[in-house]
C-alpha cells in the first residue's frame, strides 16, 4: 500500500484526506512539482525546489518548509515506499477556508500533499518507438510559467490527441508551438540545429528543459532558443520532448507527417543517453 | 455547525473529506454552480441546473445526478442549515484517481461537493454604497463559458484590486472589457443605453445577466450587448456588474473616475429591485 505525505505526516493513501474547503480544490489555488527518482535517488532537487519557491513566490503563497525538511521528506517517501525508478509529486495550496475569491487571513495553514509514483523511466518503451503528436490550439491562462494546478486544458488536449491516434498533443498559440501537454518541446532543422521555445511566460521553464540544453551544449550541438510552427515541426529532420517524467523522449510524427525516417532520431537518443548520464551521476 | 454535501451524505463540515487525489484539487478539472437562497427558496435552480449540464458536457463529463435529486439536496441544504438568505455552492469534479493527465477509466465515481454560506442578500449595504471598481488584464484561459474551478486568476485580479484600494477588478483582453471577477459587467452611455458584453467564450453566461436583461427588456431600457472598452466605462453614466450572490450591485468609480455624481445610478437601482421583486415571486 501507498505511502503519501500530507500536512506533516506519513499516511496510507487511502487514510490522507483533507476538506473541500482546499483552496487547491475550490479555486486551482495551488502549486506542483514533480521529481524523479532513478536508482532510489532524486534527480535535480534543487531545482524543484528552486521553482517551487518561485512559483509560489509569484501567487504570494508561503513557503511552507525549508529545503533540508523538504529533500527529508521526498527522500521518506522514497524509503517507505521502496521507489528505485518513478516519480514524487508535490503540491502545496494556500490551505482550506470558507469560499472567497479573496485569500485567507494570514496564517492559514498551507496544505502540503506528496505522494510517490513508482514507474520506470530509464527503460521506457515509448524511447525506442517514439511519440506521434498532434498540434492543438493552445488556449491555457498566460502565465504558464507558474506551475499550478490549473492543467484541466492540457489534460483535455491530452485526451484530443489521444481520440486523434496520437500519444500527446502540442499547444500551438499565434501560430507558434507553445510545449507540449505537460513537457517542453523540440524540433531539429535539417542543418542539425536544435531549436526550442524560448523562455517567457508561454511556457513552463522545465528543469528538465534547462538539463537538456546543458546536455545539447557539452555534446557540441548548435542550439537556438526561439519559437517555431507546427509546419516547421511537420518538416523537421527530428523532434523530441523533455520532462521531469518522460527525461527525453523521441517525437516520429507531427500531425500525420512522418519525421525523418520514421524512426527516433539520433539527436533525440543521444540527448536521452547523456541525461540519464549525468543524473546518475547527480540524483541526491 | 455547518451541514455539507458530500456524494450522497449529509455531514458536519469538520467531517466531510475528500481524497488528494480527487482531480478537482490535482488538475482543477471540475465545475460549479452557485445558487441563491432569499426566503429559503432557490432562485433560479432551473437556470442553474442547465448551465451545469452544459459545463459537465464541454468537458465531457457525466452529470451524477437528475434535476429533482438535485433540487431535493439543495433544499435539504437549505432547511438543515436554516437558511434564509444566502448561497449554496456546489462542485462536481470527475473524480479521484492515480495522477494521470488522461481521463480515468470510464465509471470513476464523480465527487459531488455541496455547501451553504448564510449571508444576507437584499441588505447588502455595498448597493446603497456603489462598488469601487479598477480594471486588470484578463489572463485567464480561453473557455470562461465554460464554468470550472480554474479560479486563480479572478481571486489574484480581486486581491490586485484589493491592493489598489478598490472593491473588485474588472478584466480587460485586447482592450475590451470582458468580465469581472465573479460577475457580469454592464455601462450606462450617456444617451441612456445598457451596454454589456455579448456571450462568447470571454465570458460568463451568467444566469443572473440572463435574468437581469429580462428586467431591463420590462422596465423598458434600451439595451446592446457589444464589448466596451475601459475608457468608454471611465466616462459611463453609470456602471453595475451582475451575479448570483450580488443580483445587482452598482458602480461608483472605475480606475478613480467617478461615474456620475458619485452615487449608485438610477438604472442599477431599478434593476436591482426588479430582479429582487421578479427573483421573490419565482423563487421555488
Amino acid at each position: 500500500m501507498r505511502v503519501v505525505y500530507l500536512n506533516g505526516s506519513f499516511l496510507p493513501e487511502e487514510e490522507a484526506l483533507i476538506s473541500p474547503f482546499d483552496r487547491g480544490f475550490l479555486f486551482a489555488d495551488a502549486v506542483y512539482e514533480v521529481t524523479s527518482v532513478i536508482e532510489g535517488r532524486l534527480i535535480d532537487f534543487d531545482g524543484h525546489w528552486e521553482r517551487l519557491q518561485r512559483s509560489l513566490g509569484m501567487l504570494k503563497m508561503g513557503v511552507p518548509m525549508d529545503r533540508d525538511t523538504l529533500l527529508d521528506m521526498h527522500r521518506q517517501l522514497v524509503s517507505r515506499n521502496g521507489i528505485d525508478e518513478g516519480l514524487i509529486y508535490l503540491q502545496v495550496t494556500r490551505g482550506a477556508a470558507d469560499r472567497d475569491f479573496a485569500f485567507p487571513p494570514e496564517g492559514t495553514p498551507q496544505t502540503v500533499f506528496a505522494m510517490t509514483q513508482a514507474k520506470g523511466l530509464i527503460d521506457n518503451p515509448v524511447a525506442k518507438k517514439g511519440m506521434k503528436i498532434v498540434t492543438v490550439d493552445d488556449l491555457r491562462w498566460d502565465l504558464c510559467d507558474v506551475k499550478t494546478v490549473q492543467l484541466l486544458y492540457p489534460s483535455l488536449a491530452k485526451m484530443a490527441a489521444k481520440g486523434r491516434g496520437a500519444d500527446d498533443a502540442w499547444l500551438v498559440r499565434d501560430g507558434l508551438v507553445t510545449e507540449g501537454t505537460s513537457n517542453n518541446t523540440y524540433i531539429v532543422t535539417d542543418d542539425g540545429e536544435i531549436v526550442t521555445r524560448d523562455l517567457s511566460h508561454a511556457i513552463l521553464h522545465g528543469i528538465t528543459r534547462k538539463a537538456v540544453l546543458a546536455c545539447a551544449e557539452r555534446l557540441g550541438y548548435r542550439l537556438v532558443e526561439r519559437a517555431f510552427t507546427p509546419e516547421e515541426a511537420e518538416g523537421a529532420r527530428e523532434a523530441f520532448i523533455s520532462s521531469a517524467g518522460t527525461f527525453v523522449l523521441p517525437v516520429v510524427s507531427i500531425n500525420g507527417h512522418t519525421l525523418g525516417n520514421g524512426a527516433p532520431g539520433p539527436v533525440a537518443e543521444a540527448l536521452r543517453a547523456e541525461y540519464i548520464r549525468v543524473a546518475r551521476e547527480t540524483a541526491i
